[in-house]
């Protein structure tokens, strides 16, 4: 049995959010779609990275010769859900020159004083690029919603806002992947714990964290209110268990490959005579001129 | 004997632009330093580059929490060099969220209308991260002064002005490595070739790069007076020969892991007290609240 097939169902119909969606009884987990254990996603991660890697090249040099095309892969997470791994350990794997990447925190005082997408549009994907997201436009119906830093008519108004925009930017020739990460309560605690426990984890430490973790309920309303507003068919939620980061990993990275593999970029073909080009070069001969 | 030792000379001293580099006797198909064969240098990179990543890591965590030190790691070549294999052999191999990276081409008309560093300094990396120059302020006076640009008294003036530019950079935190990828004449007409010869390469070919061969005994010239004039203390040159693709990034590998191994970044000390975080984060429970 080749690891592909270890896939019993495709993660993105295993994980898409659909009408019956329900995040409390959601198990973070699972391994929705995986028939294999650890050891066989972790020998899969890496070969199918390498085809994903393939693919984004193609996807780049499409890119370069014209082509409109890009993706955007949005990444959300409670604390310790394991963003930052993504983009190590799955987005590490593609070219650092075809990846576009941008982080967004709590909006500063500057960004608020913008409309909340200002931030986010100049970090878009050139043609051809992935973009990565780490945390992005949702956090101002997340964080800004429990922090209560804008009226509620504001946030309310924002997820038609986003799917709008979001639908703007398929048609221009983004596709969008938006995952989010979903921990349990119990597994934040351990690994929040283990970042006090270790000195070389204290700096992704924050005394913050803590009071994060005590509006967790707001929190989860919050999330559960995103799935159910803005997953869309343009650009649907994938809702990823985060309790073990091997199958994450290996979700997203079989997510995005299998997008890829769908938008199918061909190596562009040559707008010079590549016959008359080999003799021009032939004609340059072995030794430097002098 | 440890895979190290092949190192019988640092790179970074073999590599060095001193006084007496003399660019046309250079050989671009050598070995400088690495006592070891092709297998031994493709064996070590990985395991050199898991240490690399450590570092960047530590130097992260230190930007993160108030240092002002990065590093910037500038790539200049001629086209077919191997800047881009760099990036993605050698710069890849640390986490994308610790990289800054940016690409300079022969400057657009827009950029010509500001200074030349204008465009550079927006892309310098901000602390904790390492900066990737995919060519770079060299631009100005590599290609620039080659194709006439820009009359001689301008560009002639700038190697001076980049010299005070880049020491005040170093004075701010920033340790600047430069790296010439040198590739001999007959291996670059070798790899123009393979380019013409696989239909999945076109899109790297560009029949300008046939005009800008026939010009190389002016850029040779350029690199030159290039080596010759801002190889400085502060931030000196490293020529690295490049017809040997496996030698180009293990060296290049080699030389930033002992520049991030001499600024020994060390983990932050929390700015909290870790036990009264315990309990704290104990006192949260197991389950969450309802």
């Amino acid at each position: 049995m080749a690891a592909k097939d270890l896939w019993s169902t495709d993660p993105r119909d295993a994980l898409r959010v659909g009408p019956d969606f329900d995040l409390a009884s959601f198990d973070r987990n699972g391994q929705p779609g995986w028939d294999g254990d650890k050891d066989d996603g972790q020998a899969y991660l890496p070969e199918r990275g390498e085809e994903m890697s393939e693919l984004q090249e193609r996807l780049f040099a499409e890119g370069r010769e014209g082509g409109k095309r890009s993706v955007l892969l949005v990444l959300q997470g409670l604390d310790t859900a394991g963003k930052g791994g993504i983009v190590r350990h799955v987005v590490g794997m593609v070219d650092p020159q075809g990846v576009a990447l941008a982080s967004f925190g709590v909006p500063t005082e500057e960004e608020r004083s913008h409309h909340y997408l200002w931030r986010i549009e100049k970090e878009l994907p050139p043609p051809g690029r992935i973009g990565v997201f780490d945390r992005s436009h949702y956090e101002d119906v997340l964080v800004v919603r429990v922090d209560e830093l804008v009226p509620e008519d504001v946030w309310r108004a924002r997820y038609d806002e986003i799917n709008a925009w979001e639908k703007e930017l398929v048609e221009g020739g983004t596709t969008i992947i938006k995952v989010a990460l979903m921990v349990s309560y119990a597994e934040q605690g351990e690994r929040l714990m283990e970042r006090l426990e270790r000195p070389d984890k204290h700096w992704k430490f924050n005394p913050g964290d803590l009071d994060t973790r005590s509006k967790w309920p707001a929190f989860q309303e919050a999330y559960a209110d995103v799935f159910r507003l803005t997953s869309t068919e343009d650009a649907p939620w994938y809702v990823v268990p985060a309790d073990k980061k091997w199958y994450s990993r290996l979700a997203i990275t079989e997510i995005l490959t299998r997008t890829l593999e769908e938008l199918d970029p061909q190596w562009p073909v040559a707008d010079f005579d590549v016959e008359e080009m080999k003799k021009a070069l032939v004609a340059t001969g072995e030794d430097a001129p002098a």
